[in-house]
């Protein structure tokens, strides 16, 4: 199976990165899963602070750490060559490595030759390895949820990974499961669905989210939109085989075209969730949605609370900020529904 | 780049493939491109006969071949290892090999050893070995027609390879663009584009239709159903990418549920004509159907012609079936709205 099953704690490789920017995701693991985040593995003491213990490889093995994570984005996507010998200290040390690099480090043969010989893990979470099943489309039990949005890059992980925090809080049984690199490290679990080949994403969905038990909760990441020029196959295809019972539509309020597509407009949001809920009926009978999930980072508070309020009442859901607000209106809205 | 691009004519293996129905891409070849099918390599008197003059490698070769083209479905979809002999014998006269198996040629050593050396071509017409860019959304010059259907296996491949003939033989400008193994082969060029990686099945559709001049018509293979649990990403990114200016919808009367999928309801025409028109909006302002194509093969004669006429007036459209009818109708329709 070609879902990643990564062992946690985890230990932070930082190395010489310098830039905030470019550790966004070590940032991330270490607000999102803060128990599993045991150190940082830092090459000088001008890199990046995570603001966790300084350890190398031996020492975080004795605190208990089981996979060493490459949290940054190195210049250029590749990993220096002078880092490879951290790696491989870290293999030696007894941990598995995980990583969210367009290179694979399984394909670099001094690293895989020793995580080979030693029996460690290596997770490329960008990538994955082996064919999924073709998706079936049969119903199975338990419940899901998944984020969709009018763009790419607008907080469809933030508010799926909020959600499922939000509804463990309230003792609901609920599961965040990831579909994209950064979601797969912080839970430690998923498939980037978009590097599965296209005929197996709708299968790899069914997969990543299987039968659960009736009242059990799958919050899923969404990725792209279904009217992307370049994504929104993958979109399409996770829709179909998440089956979502809920759907909760993310959106900034500020873009009026696509992010990197400009040529492309930015569809209305009704729009939206009639071609979202068209899409869903395929292998749902009866999806709804249950909130809008708006950025407003670049809002000020007296304009967010105003367009929060105008959407929620012109769509007749309620509408969110995770960031500013919380997402509790919408959990309240998935336990009024589904009770 | 990872379209294929093989060269003609062919040879057509054989081999001791005696049921007609495992040699169904041979007869195919023979059928749809003829001039380039110029003999059969047999290995036994035995083995299903196509009619063609019967050639070993070094004979096709002096005749002026170019690849040979595995084009039968050996039993459990793996080429024999008592064929391997008769692959290298064609690579050492001089041929590139083109094969629509599962199974890749170029990962078997004896093969493609022999073909690095000496510098052959192994076609492996089900995989794509490179990635393309991710898809623009950018409009390109040329009109396009992409075949749709409200399932997979009823005829898209066919219909659009009736309707760049029939465009062909009025002197039109028309190139026919394969998506799967057979048209590939058939056309010598394509892509499969449902081995593509998920991320860049947009980006593969825009190179296998790239800017033309503004008459000249891409007649485009579909793939799958935009209905379909486990296709229908497939589809929409051929959709996104291919920017068709003309859709004809392929539906078989008689099947009322999905093939193989029979939990999966057939939708109604009007409402997969709306859905398909809705998903090419994202990249063409303008799409428009041009025609039904039914397939009525189980029909008697007046049956077919009855739904034909009805499904026509019913959906203001012209309605053929290609082996019945032909698909002149489509290609009035065609010549009547661009000209």
């Amino acid at each position: 199976m070609a879902i990643h099953n990564i062992k946690k704690p985890y230990l932070l490789l930082v190395g010489d990165i310098d830039d905030p920017r470019s550790a966004k995701t070590a940032f991330g693991l270490r607000d999102w899963t803060p128990d599993a985040c045991i150190g940082q593995f830092r090459f000088s003491e001008n890199a990046v602070n995570l603001a966790l213990p300084d350890m190398v490889p031996s020492q975080a093995v004795s605190a208990g750490a089981k996979t060493l994570v490459i949290g940054i984005a190195p210049a250029g996507g590749q990993l220096p060559n002078s880092w490879h010998g951290s790696i491989i200290e870290a293999l030696r040390a007894g941990l598995d490595v995980a990583a969210g690099l367009h290179q694979r480090l399984s394909e670099i043969p001094e690293i895989s030759t020793v995580a080979v010989s030693l029996g460690r893990q290596i997770h490329d979470v960008r990538h994955t390895s082996n064919k999924f099943p073709v998706g079936t489309g049969l119903r199975r039990p338990g419940r899901r949820l998944l984020t969709v949005g009018t763009d790419c890059a607008l907080g469809k992980k933030y508010t799926a990974l909020a959600i499922s925090k939000a509804m463990l809080a309230r003792g609901l049984n609920a599961d965040f499961r990831a579909t994209g690199q950064t979601g797969i490290l912080i839970s430690g679990r998923g498939v980037a669905v978009d590097a599965v080949v296209a005929d197996f994403v709708a299968g790899a969905a069914e997969a990543l989210s299987p039968a659960n038990t009736a009242e059990h909760w799958d919050i899923i990441e969404g990725q792209g939109a279904l009217f992307h020029p370049a994504y929104a196959g993958v979109t399409l295809g996770l829709i179909h085989g998440s089956q979502p019972d809920a759907l909760v539509l993310c959106h900034d309020p500020t873009r009026t075209v696509m992010d990197r597509f400009e040529h492309m407009p930015i569809v209305p949001l009704d729009t939206a969730i009639a071609a979202y809920l068209s899409a869903a009926r395929v292998t749902n009978p009866k999806p709804h949605f249950v909130g809008i999930s708006l950025n407003t980072s670049s809002m000020s508070s007296s304009q967010a609370e105003s367009i929060l309020r105008e959407t929620s009442r012109s769509l007749g859901l309620p509408c969110v900020d995770p960031i500013r607000t919380g997402v509790a209106a919408i959990v309240d809205e998935l336990a009024r529904l589904y009770h």
